[in-house]
């Protein structure tokens, strides 16, 4: 066993760093991965918003109605619902703008990386409850649009509209897809913390 | 400056605990009170949830159309929306049954805890997203049927099922009262893990 007096063992001592520098300077490397996926998610949320918006705002239809010869039109401010959607999907769509911004400047200096973490994963889930609901809303009253209800006698409305019907239904699926994403992250922010723990 | 070798300091080391022991025998206070708040809160989910299924399933209500001179009923299984909203929260109960066990557990052998936080962290997110769609759903749907839209002549139709929809109404308060609480307990999960780094 080398002893402290060892001269061999004193100039190997020497000449390895202290290891609390060793440990700073040396970035952990999943944690830095976990910051690109961050990063990934939320450039796929901002795309996923950005375009739900743009296909919802650009869903109006006009036709004329062959029974009446009257030209009518469907956009997207005749239903509450609709609405909602929109304005559920701008808030989210500029919460992923600047949690993008926050996310890179988290990954280029990690003593930001804590104490956004805490605070992504409080918003993410409070933007995933906006997102989620939005979807079913918009989700509920295009299923009537589409299949309308016997039972209460409430027309569908797509086969008469039906690029406004298609716009609606992408709009849709894309939210829902945001709304995963949001899971995602959510779930990710979570990770990150325990294994903070772990490590 | 007590040296090992000192007879006195040597008596004081033997009766105090080991270090790892102390730490383990003393319940950390704050850590328990997270405990008891995500027990109550779970408790919160299991009643708001099986009080909006008992509402909905209950909300058949049978009215004679005076023009048509016919028996008319109206129930939650005449629209999609309301199937999905039922099922969503049926989940969610049974959800909230195993987690209100498995927290309870958690609070009485706290080996448990770290184990379950995690997963609950995890999970509690997922049916976020799964109670917030339902309630946008049926809160979208239930809009139409309280006010319905003229644009695409969808008649509203709480003018004559008022006890229907007072159930749908209460039944959609009662699910967004949920998808409230799921949102906290996903930030006392999230909090409980950001206070163990800190501990």
């Amino acid at each position: 066993m080398a002893s402290s007096t060892d001269p061999e063992f004193a100039a190997k001592e020497a000449t390895l760093p202290p290891k609390s520098l060793a440990k700073s300077d040396v970035p952990p490397p999943r944690r830095s991965n976990c910051s690109v996926v961050d990063v990934a998610l939320r450039v796929l949320l901002f795309s996923a918003t950005l375009v739900a918006i743009i296909l919802m705002v650009t869903s109006e239809e006009s036709k004329i109605v062959p029974i009446l010869s009257v030209k009518r039109s469907a956009k997207f401010t005749h239903s509450p619902a609709f609405i909602y959607f929109v304005v559920a999907m701008a808030v989210a769509c500029f919460y992923s703008i600047i949690t993008i911004l926050a996310s890179i400047l988290a990954t280029l200096k990690p003593t930001f990386h804590k104490k956004f973490l805490l605070h992504f994963a409080f918003l993410d889930v409070l933007i995933l409850g906006l997102v989620a609901s939005a979807t079913g809303a918009a989700g509920g009253v295009g299923y009537i649009g589409l299949k309308g209800n016997n039972h209460v006698q409430w027309m569908k409305v797509c086969s008469t509209y039906d690029k406004f019907c298609r716009h609606i239904g992408s709009s849709t699926a894309l939210a829902l897809f945001a709304a995963v994403v949001l899971v995602l992250l959510s779930m990710l922010s979570t990770y990150s913390l325990h294994k903070r723990i772990r490590d």
